[in-house]
């Protein structure tokens, strides 16, 4: 049977997140599994992907990968796919992986863009792929803040209650942020490329830059919140409608 | 009764257009005439504006003028009148205007914008904003025939049937197209500005560069076609979504 690694982009507003769960909820993970079981004459599917995008979150370079009981060229099965899927998720490519390949586990790091509109009126055009604050921030203070969160640090400030993952400590390789467009309504636009994430790390990362942007928080502030290792000292998480997976990193040779 | 001139912003999807109509039509004059009447203690109100843009078409600068029994200081308008309009419609500015002042007839000039994704997928962020068409376009030739839209015309060629206006005689002040983007998925962006435009007649433009960029039309057939005052002849228009009204220039008497 033939493993194929398709590359997706999804507007994330309508769907319930990535990962499919009870029937009545629509996922990304769930449209992309009705859509290949019907190629494969309706036998069951199970789609991995690289990230569990949240509610509301996009993506343009989202990596699945998936077993198909029938043999397609990668060509004809992108066509074919996108005949299928609704017009909120398209595959953008679809080659042939090796058996090794893991979307999640085979990544070598993921990068995340996050962008954020700010001054007193958003325009309605940009509402459902970028945040809002009606605020102006302190630009320098917002770019020095990110640059601190590059590195290897314990994240525990930022994980969500409940969660059971292994460590908190995760490695950012680049974490970056820039100001775009007209000074009575700046943009943020902010880049983070780590080896793996937390759930809602990039969205509680932005929401500390905001409040450091507002002067809410001084940069010591912020070094001691993330040392504390503890939850409740964090600023609370940005909103999901700014975030984008933007693409997924491999070794070469898990991309034959 | 003070005059207001407001700008407004608005994402044209969800919009049977800019023009009241019907009851069971939601409109963006219908929601603002709405928003105004209920800050006007549910008096009647009327809202005329700069253009009447489809079904479908946005708007980053479209001009409105309204007349109010309620004296408000315009900040403090601008804040309430967001305050009740959908988020899909935002007001932008708003100041007095002169007694003598017009939307549409004041208007010197209008400046539209046509975006266009080409190749074989859209990226589903982008499907709002910004139209498809699945081939390459020839870049040289598109350019070309664009700034052949330039100068004093007769447009009846694109003229919708059973339309009413006087003469179909317009001037194009500037037609440009540009290309932006990857190689394999180039976005065309078309900006047109004209004194006034006839009904659909942007969308009819971008119709005939999609005609010449896939090769279907050569320049000396778009010009026999235009000078043809026939619109069997033309191509047809193209989609909605694409259209984004930018802005409106009044002379500056008008702007006190």
């Amino acid at each position: 049977m033939p493993y194929y690694r398709l590359v997706l982009a999804y507007d994330g507003t309508d769907f319930q997140g990535w990962q499919a769960q009870k029937r009545e909820c629509r996922t990304v993970q769930g449209v992309l599994e009705d859509a290949l079981s019907r190629l494969a004459g309706n036998a069951p599917v199970r789609v991995s992907g690289a990230g569990r995008t949240d509610a509301g979150v996009h993506a343009l370079g989202q990596v699945a990968a998936v077993q198909l009981s029938r043999d397609l060229a990668p060509p004809e099965l992108l066509r074919a796919l996108n005949g299928l899927l609704p017009e909120d998720v398209r595959a953008r490519e679809a080659c042939l992986a090796p058996a090794g390949f893991h979307p999640r586990r085979s990544a070598v790091s993921k990068l995340y863009r996050y962008v954020l509109d700010t001054g007193p009126v958003q325009l309605p055009t940009r509402r459902r792929y970028a945040a809002h604050v009606p605020w102006a921030l302190a630009e320098e203070a917002v770019r020095a803040a990110a640059g601190r969160f590059e590195g290897r640090h314990d994240f525990a400030s930022l994980m969500s209650s409940g969660s059971s993952v292994r460590t908190s400590v995760r490695t950012v390789l680049r974490s970056e942020a820039r100001f775009e467009g007209p000074a009575d309504g700046r943009t943020l636009v902010y880049e983070v490329e780590a080896e793996g994430f937390l759930r809602k790390m990039v969205r509680s990362l932005v929401g500390a830059l905001v409040a450091v942007g507002r002067g809410v928080l001084t940069s010591p502030d912020l070094d001691r919140a993330l040392a504390a290792r503890d939850r409740r000292g964090w600023p609370a998480p940005a909103e999901a409608r700014g975030l984008t997976l933007v693409s997924v990193a491999y070794e070469t040779t898990m991309l034959r």
